[in-house]
């Protein structure tokens, strides 16, 4: 089980014109996905939809780190590991993004608060449902800093 | 670009009384997952997370269907494309779960909420977070039989 390998195939691609992770604001920016023609059909009533997950790969991520400190977010709350925390650093650097789905033409999904760079490939689309709502929770507080990011996915 | 192959290794492995997907409740159950040993020190601090995020693969689902009637939810709700639903049936099944983590224990967690049956590959753990809340947000009408899931993992 240990040694199984998966294997997947994007299902589209990120257009941003953030090109450089450096550049990318914490709270994502506009963008669209474009998702491959093939897998046309599987968008059927998105638009139902007011907020999506996506799921892409950090394709740059190196996969072999176990700790990091998130500094992009607090440097003062001190290494983690990678497992506590949403860095891209990770055995397998899947991103999860919570967006809003401004637009759907065909088989491209306009969308705000993406944080992955142009040309990052998208492995899967989901809907946001009521049950990934949870109010009481306890989180690290490792995102003090955080507190107007998102707004504009909101 | 839409032919590469992105390859990942299972991070750990569910342990559940539920072998059988048919025999699986919506809300999910209490469940442990076990990981693998090697990635031990990327659970640092994962306990001062009250709710994470668990990505597994739904190795036993179809992958090339494109559009579903969630029927387990609600049959009457017509087809979606499988973008627009949360089924296990998509082109790269990874399943996205919300799980209370109630205890670890060296390399186990013990989560409550887990919808993946025993044996599912692990693929990635991450802790909730508060932009993971949205709460004006537009969803299809196919969850009302849904009410009261996921009551055991808040």
């Amino acid at each position: 089980m240990e040694t199984d390998i998966i294997s997947l195939s994007p299902i589209g691609i990120v257009k941003s014109e953030i090109k450089d992770r450096k550049c990318m604001p914490l709270g994502g920016v506009e963008a669209r996905i474009e998702v491959f023609p093939k897998y046309i059909e599987a968008l059927e009533r998105i638009d139902e939809s007011s907020h999506l997950w996506i799921l892409s790969w950090f394709h740059k991520a190196p996969r072999d780190v176990m700790k990091v400190v998130p500094r992009k977010v607090n440097p003062q709350s001190g290494k983690f590991g990678v497992f506590a925390v949403r860095t891209p650093v990770r055995p397998n650097p899947i991103a999860l993004t919570l967006v809003k789905l401004n637009k759907v033409q065909e088989n491209i999904l306009y969308v705000a608060g993406l944080d992955a760079v142009d040309g990052t490939p998208v492995l899967d689309i989901k809907p946001y449902y009521k049950h990934d709502i949870v109010l009481s929770y306890r989180t690290p507080d490792i995102d003090n800093k955080n507190d107007s990011i998102k707004k504009s996915a909101k």
